[in-house]
């Protein structure tokens, strides 16, 4: 990570500029987060306060004695010029700015905005301002100014977020959290007067605890800024994998992002080509993108595109094959000694072609059969598994031989729409073993094709 | 409802043929829930008991002296010919037959189908074999002989299905009774020996009960049923809305179709254009079904296709318009004139245009003031409301004015992704108010688009 913005996730110290304990208010959930959460020195700077929840306000900057390297800043906007001159005077390295009445209320505010960045002299990078900035939840950092009743905060995990709105992002942590998806880091960059999408990203791409970057974007704002955009993901997607959502695709919702981030939506035809020059994996919406990138972050790229699917209901295996070979990946039929190997140790009248559809006699046993006889043979890439835990013949230790059949090196994702407690239980354990589960078809489909495609990014698979 | 049918659905009395108390097993599950849950006579048939749970045990039908309009039978496929038989002498007028055995089973099977429906005379309507039979929540009929455990029931609701697939069936009964939608007749017809999917249809366009119906088909078993299910689907839609997802589209699907359920699955294309002709909705899983079928069955018609869309994240605002005009409706930028009156009493940065983007200010009182002043004009046709409940202008209240605003006439459902304690609270006083909500913009779009859609399948609307 670039050193300035290693400063911007991973802060030794934090100034809280505007510090306040008013409930409810942006200033006041901050404040809160930052002194309970925060792994490192929090300092609070407000002048019409000597002390707040038990902790010294500083008058400003200028007069804190240790180190400050990001300032979280929530004063009004008339103020930021002087506090910002005070931050590079203190030799503050980054800050974020989440206070709006910038650019995006008109011609005032955008006067304002460059005078912030004139004052910050290029010495303290910037982000925001009108952002809702950063939560790391690996230390703590989280700038997200709704209370934790209102947005719960997802656990660590390899995930991270690039969001062009605030709005959305602290929507889709909560989601997420409620959900058991592990996002690190997420981030949001405002009004982009300085630090913007294609600096997070080289950021990002070079952060150990990132195996999957997520990108959420309406529009670019600057002529030019396609090209290096495409030269940047081109780097990340070399590095590791990157899932788009890019909104505002039609005429009207161009409408919608040039009033919402003075964005411009541009032709959404594109931006597909651009992604796919640069080998990123889109996506339709959000929940998609984080669900795509679990299966990313924790399964390994497919040598191809075929599917190996088994299943207890001969009507959710059809529904599978229609998913999974809309979105380009086939469900071959098995040859026939295969078929002849399983038909020994399945009942009667299973079906053994590809899907493999066990019955109503489903048991945990001829899952596990199957898997270890399929899958390390050449005629499949991967595996969807379709399991309902409604058939006496099933339990949770299923999940231990899916966990089980990893050794042999090739994607296993679970679907299941029950959330019985069995069904819960053996969800829990998939995914403590690192194999993601489902609840819908589309979307475990979708993370198969996401791997297939990463694998041809990667030059691992050949296109089908 | 036809008479014959009408014994299936509502029967005043059950026998049980193959009752037990075996924990666990098919029939113990079945005797169980009938003799709880049902609201009528229930004989418990069994030629080794005379007792179980309490209750006497006939050794046949004909021991009975009382009336039976349907038998439900659970016994080994090789004693059906005969105990059809004595249904038959009984008078019995409809029977389910859960057991497998039959012609899924191969030539012997078919052999003894074919045995059962001789003996039936054309006097006793089967539904079945091979089949997991009628939930009928208002009278507490109910043969799916999944556990309570297992498998959660949907509370009564003007939904009916009619599912190809038992097991797909019981999947998505438990996750309808999870998300609270009211599916009150679910039916599933296993091999078809006798009553198939066009009957069905029938019956359940004649039930008052049912406001909607939802049916899931893997393809159609016998030469020239095309053309009646098409003469059926007309008069049905004529009447109320059909939602159909139609399972097996592609080649590998087709050979799972025809492993489980024997049926062809033909050439989705053909399937595509029958379903357009007849005026039914398509959707593409049955989750999407139900959730659109929870609109058909709770609004009322659009005359166009023009949405209006309130939010209070420009992101989501910006991703909804994409949503709703990727399905052919339209976001019409709204007239200066009625712009500048929501100016008037909206803050300054809120956007006007549609969507009507009320931002981090956002109140109950000003989403109250936009359904006012803009759904009784002539400019829109319905309404998406997004709402999220993170911000602290945001209260359950606002759930109240939206219920208010049905009163123009319009259809109005609302998207929100949070599920913290206001946006729970918020949702249920929405859907007690018949209102849906839903947690993906996909599925509200596609809500909107079936209003539409159906809309112009009854005269009400014009093609877009």
């Amino acid at each position: 990570m670039g050193e300035d913005l290693n400063y911007l996730f991973n802060p030794g110290s934090i100034a809280v500029i505007g510090a306040t304990a008013r409930e409810g208010s942006v200033g006041g959930v901050i404040t809160r987060n930052l002194l309970t959460k925060f792994r490192g020195r929090v300092y609070l700077v407000n002048p019409s306060y000597t002390e707040l929840l038990g902790h010294r306000v500083y008058r400003s900057v200028l007069e804190i004695s240790g180190d400050v390297d990001l300032a979280v800043i929530v004063t009004p906007a008339p103020t930021m010029p002087k506090i910002m001159s005070e931050c590079v005077t203190k030799g503050v390295k980054a800050a974020i700015i989440i206070s709006g009445g910038f650019s995006e209320v008109g011609e005032e505010g955008a006067k304002l905005e460059r005078e912030v960045k004139e004052a910050s002299q290029g010495r303290v990078r910037i982000l925001g301002p009108n952002c809702i900035g950063v939560y790391n939840a690996f230390n703590g950092l989280d700038t997200f100014f709704i209370p934790q009743g209102r947005m719960e905060r997802p656990k660590p995990g390899p995930i991270a977020l690039i969001s062009q709105s605030g709005a959305v992002a602290a929507a889709i942590l909560d989601w997420a959290a409620r959900k058991g998806i592990g996002v690190g880091l997420a981030v949001n960059y405002g009004n982009k007067l300085d630090i913007g999408e294609i600096e997070l990203l080289e950021a990002l791409a070079g952060d150990d605890n990132v195996k999957v970057i997520v990108m959420y974007m309406e529009g670019l704002k600057y002529p030019g800024e396609g090209r290096r955009l495409l030269e940047t993901l081109r780097r990340v997607t070399r590095v590791k994998p990157l899932v788009v959502y890019k909104a505002g695709r039609s005429r009207s919702s161009g409408r919608a992002v040039k009033s919402h981030t003075a964005a411009l939506a541009g032709n959404y035809e594109i931006y597909r080509a651009l992604f796919r020059q640069a080998g990123a994996v889109e996506v339709n919406n959000l929940m998609d993108a984080l669900e795509v990138a679990k299966a990313l972050a924790t399964q390994p790229l497919p040598r191809g595109n075929r599917v190996l699917i088994i299943t207890d209901s001969g009507g959710a295996g059809v529904q599978a094959v229609d998913n999974v070979e809309s979105l380009g990946l086939v469900v071959p039929e098995l040859p026939q000694e295969l078929r002849s190997a399983l038909s020994k140790s399945l009942p009667p009248f299973a079906s053994t072609a590809n899907p493999i559809d066990l019955t109503g006699s489903a048991t945990d046993a001829m899952y596990k059969f199957v898997l270890d006889t399929v899958l390390p043979t050449s005629h499949v890439d991967m595996a969807l598994v379709l399991a309902q835990m409604q058939l006496p013949g099933m339990t949770p230790k299923l999940a231990d031989y899916i966990i089980e059949a990893r050794r042999f090196g090739k994607p296993i994702v679970v679907y299941g729409i029950s959330a019985n407690e069995d069904a819960k239980a053996f969800k829990a354990r998939l995914e403590d073993g690192d194999v993601p589960t489902y609840d819908r078809l589309e979307t475990a489909a979708n993370a198969l094709r996401a791997l297939y495609e990463y694998a041809i990014v990667r030059g691992l698979a050949r296109p089908g």
